[in-house]
């Protein structure tokens, strides 16, 4: 439904953005209340970092911006950065693999966008 | 999906704040481009703002953070603003219509979060 | 030099904020490289917030949003709390120091401000 | 001052930024209030994606991202755009002149900054 009045070409990526984004901010609340916090540093810049490039797509793509496949190739890579960190505690953290599933559907929709947008 | 991680009771916020800032930030670009801009500036004006605060919005309440519910009541005035401003152009302009919507349901979930969470 | 486009009554809102925004990320960042991570947790989660609504308050002002008032009242509400917890740290850590008296700054130009423009 | 807590090579870089941003947003206001917006249409939309990416940059910078130098690449080429853009209007309008000189400095800072930290 949000998405709408957006270009009908990054619906798929502009709802892969926002669920990355609200998971990632998650993750890093998440993490940063773990008993180890020193552990989680690693995953708790990247979260951050993902977090706010995912924000940043989604507003590009729902502008129409001539830019927008350049922040989702970005995104991409961080959100494969951040997928990778977080698979490292998958096992023990349920809020890590979730958020890894979460940036890897990212990554992927960023991808099939600038794909499909040439 | 996308908001699981979040904390439970935002979720219903969380969605038509992520709405709401999509459809502010494409209605902006839609106004942008219709032929009489000049009589859209205001509505440029209030989309951009309300786009700012939706975003803002969505990631403190993804991060748990103590202050969401001050940023969702700011969130509710600029979103109330931005729909009585889009429902004047709502009969000849689908875009207003859908986003003076999305402002009006993001308005009311930012208020029924506050009611809440006291 | 970098405001002089910005509505005139801003100029010392928008360094502050400015100057707040890049002190708490720098602030958290360096948090999180501290041994003691998890007493650090309170502080990074007050930088991550206080820096969010900084940025924020600059786009407002610099736009000559007819909500940048309200926007900087929030601001200096979070930063008044960001600047409590830092100064908690700031015997041992000179980022805290340094964060706090940014926060403080940058509430009472937020305040200031609000004065101001009636 | 505002940026005595970010990595020190990345100070230079900040401030312009900073300023770029702000400028961009400011220009954006004003072309929204000329005469012939619909002229000033593209520089509007420029302007809005050259400000995001800014506070991005800005904000990867102060966080010590490892992400910054990519953000600041994209930065830079966006800063190109905006800055081409404002120059056509630069005669008749000074908002557009002082914008492209933002973002000319702005787009040489993100390029000094690349090739500075390897």
């Amino acid at each position: 439904m949000a998405t709408t009045l957006a270009p009908q070409q990054y619906q798929a990526c502009i709802e892969a953005c926002q669920d990355c984004a609200v998971s990632c901010d998650a993750c890093a609340n998440a993490c940063l209340h773990e008993q180890d916090v020193q552990m989680m540093a690693r995953c708790i810049e990247l979260d951050r970092d993902c977090a706010k490039l995912c924000y940043t797509a989604v507003s590009f793509m729902a502008s129409g911006s001539g830019f927008a496949q350049q922040v989702c190739e970005l995104c991409a890579q961080i959100c494969e950065a951040c997928a990778e960190e977080c698979e490292k505690h998958a096992d023990h953290m349920d809020h890590c693999r979730q958020c890894a599933e979460a940036c890897r559907r990212c990554a992927e929709a960023c991808r099939a966008m600038m794909g499909m947008s040439a």
